[in-house]
């Protein structure tokens, strides 16, 4: 941790600044500039506050050198963390795909798509159950039926089936019902839905909240993580930006910076980080191409009648023509995407 | 609802489009353009989705012109809502001035901070038992422990006490501790705390998400609101922008545009807005001169020591010196600051 | 163009918002909603602005429904602008791939990496000879000796060259010694600049903004192309948001975005829109795979030494890398990268 | 100057990282941290750029203590610059008040509202001769013929004026004509321009860019202060995010801010702050409290029928009325609202 004091900060502040650095089993090292001094806090400074310094007097500001995450570190974890999710793998060289609906609809919609995603190379499903909307007076989810009508998918395709889980009362039901636990945007920082699903053994999608940087995705993993659950996924799904051509802005540079700086397999999100079915393809491919471990995609088989997010959801004729173009580009980069389960059987 | 066609939009498409406003119980109203046509859906569209129609053959947007949320716009309820909290009353002439500690962090440091603030003419006292943190590795808040510490400065003091709310499973034990449950920036989309408190009779203070639109937060209220809990007061607190000068960027034309759409009061946290204790007065001040009707400010009696927060939190003198430059500004705009309970009774 | 009247508005001011339109040969239809009316005004609308209905009384917004771009419309222009740039082309199935130094620093230096970029498989050269940057104090190019260089690296690698215009005074020069005319993202809105250079029939490599929006990008180019100078190149090069782990944002939404809105051809920068060259490379094959027709990238023998940009800047062996991988995509995607002239030639 | 070594940065690559230090006449020294090494680089560093090391191996991040301006620091000139503008005065007690049109349209319209805000209580008058529009078939403003209207109206009323400067072949003709140039904020980094009104002696009012920085900004009027122009005012006219509830964001953190780091005066722009004529006032009244020095307002007589930007144009009812509501929040906080030359010289 480094201590830039004020320009004109005098020696005895610089004094104070030292004994706590030592009061807090850190030792100090001053260096005198031109115009400034700093002082390094050398030692087991992981759990100490920035904040215990930035307040004392004369002190300028304070910067940790070392990052605060350490579960999700590549720097102590060097090599990337594949894990086997019921019938695909993630991380590893095989690129995953998830699709399905935004919403479970009803049963007959779900098996539908369903086997439409599955027969066009989709590795595994996603549906929400529970629907977070902006408005009180929008459709939110059929709840544990759609979480029943996702189970009877899972047995009819052999894909497993990914959903959205918003709150602490929820972790029971959906770790019964799913393969995977999706923690949405707007709850990447709902710390105590972290906490309750990092207590559990089952796979978390973490998606980035909307105006959160990589440093604090990382950190909501290490949430996670620190309750023992090893199994978080992270997904970019395009952040907020004064643009307004798209519904978000796609951060393409998230993906090779999450490579660089963690272990954990890195997905996207391209319905989302789009909000347009006409860009999803482009945008797959491309995150493809920036190294992403997969992708999670909307498809509905009558968009135009979807109960939610019906503008960003792929025909499955458009979903198929996309897997096959995603195919080529993971070629092209060294990978390949994974053969369904379905299909391995019955090979 | 205006339906805006592509420019290629076949006669076909039109038609279809018309037959769907109909299905939806609308009138269509088709304007042809020299390049694009335009339909007009006529009627109760307040519940019906923009994405019924986005998703249509041939349709290039459809935009929403009436507003979105109903029991929180000043359309529909054009006076100022003006709610007593226990010794103070929000929204109407009166400044209300909330200030406390970032966290309880014991209960000899409570009581104390609690005195001096309100011997400096705070209305209100804030402090936080549950704490929302970026790192799971810093400290969480005294929980139960605090609130009851909270409780014993209510009674020492006569100021009405303000506390976050975390999780749907804290409602219980916050109704019974606090006079006011606040809703933290990163939970401002916790659709269900948001229920879960709309199902109250407690105050609630909602702080808008780092980066939620105006229209965003006033939907957040629209849940609570729909709950029946009408005592709900809206809180800028500054929003994520690419300047790093300050924490946040203090969103001060939130203010008139808050007073133009809606009839809930409206305050400012010129502590999280800024970040750093130096700036806090300026923004209280500017607060106060856009119309806003209070502040919640952080205060500790010794920032250097605080466990959370100390960069950004005045001491006893300082904000004793903001109450007294707030009262001015609060004067040359026609209002004045709120005479603590305890004064008055005094008095 | 549709006008919305606020919720209260009188009959008498939607009247005169009538009289308003026909005034300006344009028709006005009225659609009465069950809270607001709506009005239609069809007709050349082109060249009225907006404000013009904005600031009458009862009116809400005014929203235009046509682009206010014609000339970079891809509706009025449905194929594809393809122009040969002396030696390549930009816009067709061919890859462009446009590389050098941040800025010409010397004679040596510039053959040398002129030589390396063009043995790895670049098209065409870049490099600055007049540099805008932050501060005063640093180094701000060679002016015309630069550009002797640029000229006589053209003449040893058979590459065209590719530099900044900076100022209006520059145009004569800048005709003379390159040909391709970049202008920077900082001068994306000098509407002086674009004018001038739209009087030229150099080809113009146009720099999106900061924070420019995709419409204001196409509107610069409108500035230019209404000049009659049509050969305009569109570059994505990351625009500023809060994520401070790259030094801007790439926003690869606007590949797909402005191939649908524009014929002009769409190019990448993957340099400046990482900011770091560890992440050069995946962004390099995600602009390919998203649709972008060519690549700008900074290169230096010695990016540990060079006067500007190093630290994004790829040296020879990872640009050929970059080239080869960015070749596998590219044909994954139908594609090829286009073969150096000189290399041609000599086949 | 911190230099931050990666994690396993070797002996050898510390070791260059000194000889490099040393090589530009700094001394280095060596903190070795638990998991990272931190070099400080003391000495004159203010003209070395921190390119220079970012780009050495090993080397994770470069970070500079001192600030990169030094003539616009507070740091070198504790004392507030005041300077006088031809009849009033800037930086000091008082407060300014520049008003006028966006455009100048004619000379009628100019007359009439110079005396309407002089009258109202204006200290300058503003008014665009050469405009900067977003579509080149919007008016461009009337150039000289403006600028001789400008000179007329100040004969007339006593008023300084303040006009746009929009190329660098401008500022001969600026110069004889107007008393305060103004940069707008598409070209707050047009470094040539800068240079420009450098080296004139006439005082520049400087507004930030969209989406600079305050540290931008500062180093935008460093340019112009190293050109020995010392009448430097800054002008914060909102930034763009991703709210789009108003025009821009007004960020008023950023007058604290600029106040604690730099001596110039620092006035705000609340009409393209928030592109709406009913919420100007609020933030005038806001700017005041937060301790800005003054304010540059849009108003003209018939806002409806304004050729730009009537949609934020206070009328002179409504500009006389923000005058007397500032006033008193300027006094509220130990100010006053200059009075107008003409008004002292009939005293």
């Amino acid at each position: 941790m480094m201590i830039i004091m004020h320009p004109g900060a005098t020696k005895q502040q610089v004094a104070h600044v030292i004994e706590h650095i030592e009061a807090h089993n850190l030792s100090a090292h001053v260096i005198e500039g031109v115009e400034q001094t700093v002082i390094g806090a050398v030692g087991e400074s992981h759990t100490v506050s920035t904040d215990v310094f930035e307040t004392l007097p004369g002190v300028q500001t304070v910067q940790r050198i070392s990052q605060p995450y350490k579960l999700a570190s590549r720097q102590f974890h060097p090599h990337d963390s594949v894990f086997p999710i019921d019938g695909f793998s993630v991380g590893g060289e095989e690129i995953a795909i998830i699709a399905g609906p935004c919403s479970v609809e009803g049963r007959t919609q779900l098996l539908e798509i369903a086997q439409a995603v599955r027969e066009a190379g989709a590795n595994a499903l996603r549906g929400g159950a529970f629907k977070p909307r902006t408005s009180p007076y929008a459709f939110q989810g059929l709840g544990e039926e759609g979480l029943e009508y996702l189970a009877e998918a899972r047995e009819l395709t052999g894909m497993p089936v990914v959903a959205e889980i918003m709150a602490v009362s929820q972790v029971e039901i959906m770790v019964k019902y799913v393969d995977v636990m999706q923690i949405g945007a707007r709850n990447m920082q709902n710390f105590n839905l972290l906490r309750a699903v990092g207590e559990t053994r089952t796979p978390v999608l973490l998606k980035r909240g909307l105006s959160a940087t990589v440093e604090e995705l990382l950190m909501a993993a290490e949430y996670i993580l620190s309750g023992g659950n090893t199994r978080v996924m992270l997904c970019e799904r395009g952040i907020r930006t004064f643009e307004t051509a798209t519904r978000n802005t796609t951060d393409i540079n998230a993906i090779p910076v999450l490579k660089s700086l963690t272990h954990l397999p890195v997905i996207l999100d391209p319905s989302h980080s789009t909000g347009h079915a006409a860009y999803v393809s482009a945008i797959a491919k491309a995150a493809i191409a920036a190294g992403a471990d997969g992708l999670i995609v909307e498809a509905h088989q009558d968009p135009a009648h979807a109960m939610s997010d019906g503008k960003q959801s792929l025909t499955p004729e458009a979903f198929a023509k996309m897997v096959s173009q995603v195919k080529s580009v993971a070629e092209a980069v060294g990978r390949r995407v994974a053969v369904p389960l379905a299909h391995r059987e019955r090979g």
